[in-house]
């Protein structure tokens, strides 16, 4: 028994991610959350995204957590400006703006504790044998193009598996190892578009402009880092080919 | 620069640890989580001990945690019988079902991410020294009377504060130990009822009752380890003090 909670931001990143969990026979429930405003670009991408892959899909208003990580240019834009046409240098340096506080943290802990509730049902309701129950979280980070975020790093993910271990009665009791999967942590953009590709995952569904109209910005850091991935692939963005069509169908 | 975060439930123990914060001099945030539904008796105590300790006082609808762990007693008793007269002995054996899968966790890192932005402020936006700040998160958990769930033991505690080094932007970059403080993890009930009296911890407004009417019930877990602790302290009890004098006004 395959359990996995993939968190679905509907991006290229996460759906890939979905695509790949799914790819290893897990029973994948995804997770997407917002911040309360309105339903953002992202949100739409992660249902369709949800859909064309047949998940269990729940969608989190989290905006508790948003009045507590307060201090990121993402959850707070009014308190920064979104950097906009850097280099893909420019962005490696520092910790981004962009970094939310303990947002990763968060996403995970949501994960595990639904995670968590679906193993011990298993096991206490349905009568499952521990030792047969494989349960993952599954969460698209990446060390190289996003170093600077504390928590996209290896060393943290080592970490909260530790900590899920502890943390857990599924865990400490009964010793199923609830571990968080990071596929695409040592992959490049390019890697990660040909992933996806090779999964047939649906990227033209995807969403990953930090700005969130109609047509993506191309200018933030997201949209950049997409551009680059997919040109170093050689493959065109489908999601670009897609907006394409339907402009010349409007026309 | 002392700044404390503590998580106050309304309950006997939270109340003696945030007046226990507020003692040794930090400047202290208080966060009450409820889980939407009706704000509970709870919630009404944290409020009347945080005004009466004069904390900065956050209240959180937790709602979409709670679809998240699902699989408890706590926060979906339809599921579940709560269980009523056990002797203390019992309370001990195993994990309780009033567990809620990853509640601490998700409860410190709620808090953590108030607490790094606080401390991401001073330090980027007031220009304070990341060495004069002292950053702490304040919980009451216990490890004896609540021996049976994982995330109350210390080797819990010990791997989310050597998360919060590696997760955070505050411990990784500028060095700002993100701390989580357990003064109550080695005290029996009789010595958290001392501690609160000494502080002169608002014990009267506190609720511990897992029922929440408007007297309690006596006969759940929480409500007979409180009726234990106080009589072992040989302290009256000051809310059933309190209630008598109003039930006595009242007639």
């Amino acid at each position: 028994m395959k359990i996995g909670i993939v968190l679905l931001s509907g991006g290229l990143d996460s759906t890939t991610t979905a695509a790949y969990a799914k790819s290893l026979g897990y029973e994948v429930h995804a997770i997407t959350v917002h911040y309360g405003q309105k339903l953002s670009r992202e949100i739409k991408s992660a249902k369709k995204v949800a859909k064309i892959l047949g998940l269990k899909h729940k969608i989190l208003d989290i905006s508790p957590f948003k009045e507590m990580g307060w201090y990121s240019a993402l959850t707070h834009p009014e308190l920064f400006a979104v950097p906009k046409d850097r280099s893909v240098e420019e962005m490696m340096g520092d910790v981004p703006i962009t970094y939310v506080p303990l947002r990763n943290t968060f996403l995970i802990v949501l994960a595990a504790a639904y995670l968590e509730s679906e193993v011990l049902h298993r096991i206490e309701r349905l009568g499952m044998d521990p030792e047969e129950i494989e349960a993952r979280i599954f969460i698209a980070a990446n060390v190289l193009d996003y170093s600077g975020y504390p928590d996209c790093r290896p060393e943290f993910y080592q970490k909260i598996n530790e900590l899920m271990r502890v943390a857990t009665k599924a865990g400490s009791k009964y010793n199923v190892e609830m571990r968080v999967e990071t596929p695409l942590i040592y992959r490049n953009k390019r890697e990660i578009v040909e992933l996806g590709t090779e999964l047939e995952a649906p990227l033209e569904w995807t969403w990953s402009c930090y700005e969130g109209d109609e047509v993506p910005c191309g200018k933030c850091d997201s949209c950049l880092l997409r551009a680059k991935g997919f040109k170093e692939a050689g493959i065109r963005d489908p999601l670009l080919e897609r907006l394409k069509r339907r402009a010349n169908c409007e026309n």
